[in-house]
């Protein structure tokens, strides 16, 4: 089997193993999963914990609030998970990380899968990250309880990229970012409703003028709300 | 029965209700979902479908691929799930949106909790937004295949914040983006591991020492990563 025929695939490193499939197991991605169009193992943290109780984390070096997952033990589930010689970017989900942006989505979408460790407690060792190569991925400036949320938000992103998994009524259209744009809006039947018509331009049939009042309208959408998108696109 | 005395109230709008409570039912969250300290309702969208097939959308006015979330039926929707009275504020999760800050998840969990709407399909008709008053909301620059798992990740993100949620171990701790940096790097035992040790500093018992390397390492590494957020931190 070459590489080109394996499926997409996702190992997650979690203590929380229950939180996956989640919403990923239903809809676009759970259907896909169904298909084996990608796989997902999550592999609990704590099967490599120290003694009797499994221990995973300990108290912060120099004091203060939290406990910090021990390096040795992520170290231990991160070689059991993927071997040296595996292809895929080893991902830690935290707030101090690199943002999430569509571009790496698709790069990411478009390798082998992914191996992803989902922080909790205060943080990791910082060790690890050094150690085993970690790429730390944010997906926003806010903080979640842990990183498994984050994990489900960056498969769902990446799993609907994939080949054969959205149908041919979804893949064809147009998205906010491309372009470093976001999206024009958007209308259908009713024609009135409340008193709000749709824009007369949509119902002319003209479809080169349509094509220009969309591309208008997401240039000025974006330089209202996300000037600094704008920058970034070509003009 | 007064407004302090509520739990946090969160109705979801989606045409996925099986995604929910997901991955907001484990740990943190689901454990005070189940001591009742937050609620979380999911409502069918479809239920207010039209006709014989329920159908809630129709193709794009001016053409293209994808379809539209139809303004009626989503309102209808929006109309049984909160009365005008309903001080909740109403959000729809949309790359489109204002970009979520921690800041904006405070707010929001010290109010009495949030109706969001998650959008599918190409996208929304643009006249419910105004219609009904929705407060657009991105989690981040990239492209999910539903609102779903954006209105799970907003909800984790409040829900750890409400009174009595977090324990004393958690709630005393230092986060990202609090006074506008990213976090220090965190160490535990053992104090070698692969010729990795420990800084010094955090071992000599000195907390005032300790206390200056951690700030002046979380301004470092946001300096390093994140010059965007230095820009807005109190120096």
């Amino acid at each position: 089997m070459t590489r080109a025929d394996m499926p997409w695939r996702a190992t997650i490193l979690t203590l929380y193993p229950d939180m996956f499939p989640g919403p990923l197991g239903v809809s676009l991605s759970g259907d896909a999963l169904g298909r084996g169009e990608w796989s997902l193992e999550a592999r609990n943290i704590r099967e490599h914990g120290l003694g009797r109780h499994r221990s995973v984390d300990d108290t912060p070096s120099g004091g203060g609030a939290g406990m910090v997952l021990r390096c040795d033990v992520l170290a231990a589930a991160i070689d059991a998970a993927a071997p040296p010689e595996d292809p895929r970017p080893r991902l830690l989900m935290s707030p101090r990380g690199r943002p999430l942006q569509q571009e790496r989505v698709r790069e990411l979408a478009s390798g082998p899968g992914v191996l992803v460790v989902c922080g909790r407690f205060e943080g990791v060792d910082e060790r690890v990250i050094a150690g085993r190569d970690l790429e730390e991925v944010s997906i926003g400036d806010y903080v979640l309880s842990g990183g498994e949320i984050a994990a489900i938000t960056l498969l769902d992103a990446c799993v609907r990229l994939l080949p054969g998994v959205m149908g041919k009524a979804e893949s064809g259209v147009e998205e906010s970012f491309e372009g470093g744009l976001l999206e024009y809006p958007h209308y259908t039947r009713p024609r009135e409703w409340e008193g709000r018509a749709i824009p007369d331009i949509l119902s002319g049939g003209n479809h080169g003028a349509i094509a220009k009042w969309r591309r208008d309208e997401a240039r000025r959408i974006t330089a209202e709300r996300r000037p600094d998108l704008l920058k970034r696109a070509p003009s």
